[in-house]
C-alpha cells in the first residue's frame, strides 16, 4: 500500500537548552556523564540556575529522528504533547517548517512544555536533566489514525514507557498501524529506562515490533548480560531487525538471516553527541522505510549522525539529503 | 578611580531566533541582505511563521558585548528591559550565567521580551527583523546608578536611539558616567538607525561621547558621504577615539594624533556574522578599559569577532580569554 509518509513519530516533544559544562559541574551536581535522567520543574529551575548560558533548540529523541527523515528528503509526521507557551510555539514552528506533519493539540492549564537541560563537556558528551512537562501528557486520544496508517513506519521513542497514558498511546498507534500493514519501529531511548521497564519492553518488543534501535549500553540493559554477541543473538530472536550503534565503533544490523556492519563515519571534531542516535535512527529509518538494503541504511544513519556530533544541537544544520548524495548514498533504484 | 567593572552597557535585551534562508526568501519577504528592520508584533509572527527551524540564543547587540567582555576575562554590567515571560528568563539566565551583573526589573503587563528574527544566508550573512516588544519600553528609571558610577566604560547601544524613553535613560546614564569620572563609548549600531536620526546621534556625540564604534556604512551614513577616510576625518574632529570595522579589511582607529590599522583574524569558515561587530567592540572596549595601546585593543577586537563568526550564535562559544592568551594578547604589563 502506498504511503503518504516514510515515518509516524511518537515521541517526548521537548525544547532543549544547551551549555557547555565541565567534569566537576557533573560531580558538584550528581549528574552520570551521557545518561538522561528525569526530573521535576524544581530541581529543573536550580539546575538551570547553576548552568552556563545556553542555547535554546528544538529537542526530542524522535522529534530529532523527524528532522532527520525531513532533511533527508523524506516526508515524515510527528505525534506529541507541547503546552500551549512560548517553548510550545517554538517547538511546533521548528517541526513544521521542516516540513513535517504535526497537528497535536497543545496541553492548556497544565505544566508547561517540556524542557532537556544539556550538559555538553569539553569531550563531546552530552548529560541531559529532563523535565517532561507537557510532553508526558500525551494521551491515546493524541493519536490521530491518519498519519499512523499513512505512514511506512511507525517509530515509537522507548522514552514514552515512563508515563501510563503515553504507554497506552503507544499501544494505540501499534494496532493501528498493524492493522494498515505498517512496519513498527521502537528505540530503547535509555539504559536507565531499559531498568525501569525491561519486561514490558519485551514483552511489547514480541508482540508488536519488527525493528529495534538500541545502543550498546541499552542492549546490554534489556538483556541483563555485558556480552555483546549473546545479547544481539537474544534481541536477533526477538524482532525481525536489530541495528545497534556501538559509538564510534559504528552499527551492527542482524536479522535472522543477515549481519552486517557499518563503519560510523568520520567526524571532523566531535563538538556534542546530543542527537547522534536520534540521526541514526532517521538514516537508518528512512533507508528501510525507501526499501534500501540494510547496509545503505546503517551507512545512512553513520552518515546523519557524523554531521550532527559536529555541531551544538540535536538537529541537522545542513541538508543530510545532499550529504548523501555525495557519498553516493540514496542513488540507484534498488533492483 | 578604581571601578567594580570594566564596561557597563545599556542596550536592547533581545533574544535572537536564528535559522537558515536562501536570497530568494530574503527577496520573497522583502528583506535587505546584512541590514536590520524595526517590525511589530504580528509581521514577528507572520515572518517566523514562514522562516525554517531556528535556534534560539540570547543576543541583544550591547548583551552580546557584556557576554564577550565577560569572556575576556572582564566585569561587566548590563541594563535593558525584558519582559516576565520565558523569553525573558532566558536573556536574564544567559546574562547572569557568564558573570555579569544584570538587575534591571522585567516589565510586567506589557509586551513579551524583545526578538530578533535573524536569516543567514549560505554567504554567513545575517539579515535582522527585529520586534522590539520590552526592550523598547527601557526607561530612565531603570538606570541604576550603581553600576554606571562603578564602571571604566559606559557604553551605549544605537540601536536604542529610536525610543524616546531610551534615549532619555542614555542622557540620565551619560551624566552619571560623566560626573563620575567615566569614558562614555556608543555604536551606531546599523545604517538605517544613523540614517534616521543623524543630527541627534551628531549631537549626542559632540555633547557625550569619547569613543565611537561603527562599520563603514555607517559612518558613511553619519557623514553622507561615501569617502571613508573623509568621513574618518569628520568623525576624528568630534570624538577622542573611533574605532571602524570594514569587515574582512580588519578596522581602523583613530585619534586626534594617530591611527592606527588593524587586520581580520583567520577565520577557518564564515559560518553567521551575527555578533561580529559586537564581539569587536568587546575586545576593543576591554583592552580601552584596561589600558592596552590601541593596536592591542584593535587586535583583541579582531580575534574576539574572529570566533563569533565561526558558529551560529551572537556570543563566544569558547574562552576568549584563553584565545587571547594564545596569541599573545593581554599578557605584559602596559608600561
Amino acid at each position: 500500500m502506498s504511503a503518504a509518509y516514510d515515518l509516524c513519530a511518537l515521541g517526548n516533544a521537548i525544547v532543549d537548552v544547551i551549555a557547555p559544562a565541565d567534569d566537576a559541574f557533573l560531580a558538584a551536581e550528581g549528574l552520570v556523564k551521557g545518561s538522561m535522567q528525569l526530573i521535576d520543574a524544581a530541581r529543573a529551575d536550580s539546575l538551570y540556575a547553576r548552568m552556563g548560558p545556553g542555547v535554546e533548540a528544538s529537542g526530542g529523541s524522535a522529534g530529532n529522528t523527524v528532522a532527520g527523515v525531513s532533511s533527508l528528503g523524506g516526508q515524515a509526521a510527528y505525534v506529541g504533547k507541547v503546552a500551549a507557551d512560548t517553548l510550545g510555539e517554538v517547538f511546533r514552528h521548528d517541526i513544521t517548517a521542516i516540513g513535517a506533519h504535526f497537528d497535536t493539540r497543545p496541553l492548556q492549564n497544565g505544566p508547561g512544555t517540556g524542557r532537556c537541560l544539556i550538559n555538553v563537556t569539553p569531550d563531546g558528551q552530552r548529560t541531559m536533566s529532563t523535565f517532561l512537562g507537557a510532553a508526558s501528557l500525551l494521551t491515546p486520544e493524541d493519536v490521530d489514525p491518519a498519519p499512523v496508517k499513512g505512514a511506512h513506519l511507525l517509530y515509537l521513542e522507548g522514552y514514552l514507557f515512563d508515563p501510563d497514558a503515553a504507554r497506552r498511546a503507544f499501544a494505540k498507534a501499534a494496532g493501528i498501524a498493524r492493522n494498515a500493514g505498517r512496519m513498527i519501529a521502537l528505540t530503547l531511548s535509555d539504559s536507565f529506562v531499559v531498568e525501569r521497564h525491561r519486561a514490558a519492553l519485551l514483552a511489547f518488543i514480541d508482540s508488536e515490533i519488527d525493528v529495534v534501535l538500541a545502543n550498546e549500553a541499552e542492549l546490554s540493559a534489556l538483556f541483563q548480560t555485558p556480552d555483546f554477541d549473546q545479547a544481539l543473538a537474544a534481541l536477533r530472536q526477538r524482532t525481525r531487525v536489530a541495528a545497534v550503534t556501538r559509538g564510534a565503533a559504528g552499527s551492527v544490523i542482524a536479522t535472522a538471516s543477515e549481519t552486517v556492519r557499518v563503519k560510523a563515519a568520520p567526524v571532523r571534531q566531535v563538538v556534542d553527541t546530543t542527537g547522534a542516535g536520534d540521526q541514526y535512527a532517521a538514516g537508518f529509518l528512512f533507508g528501510l522505510a525507501r526499501g534500501r538494503p540494510l547496509g545503505e541504511c546503517g551507512a545512512l544513519g553513520s552518515l546523519a549522525a557524523a554531521e550532527v556530533i559536529g555541531h551544538y544541537g540535536p538537529r541537522p544544520q545542513v541538508s543530510l539529503k545532499a550529504l548523501a548524495a555525495e557519498a553516493g548514498l540514496l542513488q540507484a533504484a534498488v533492483a
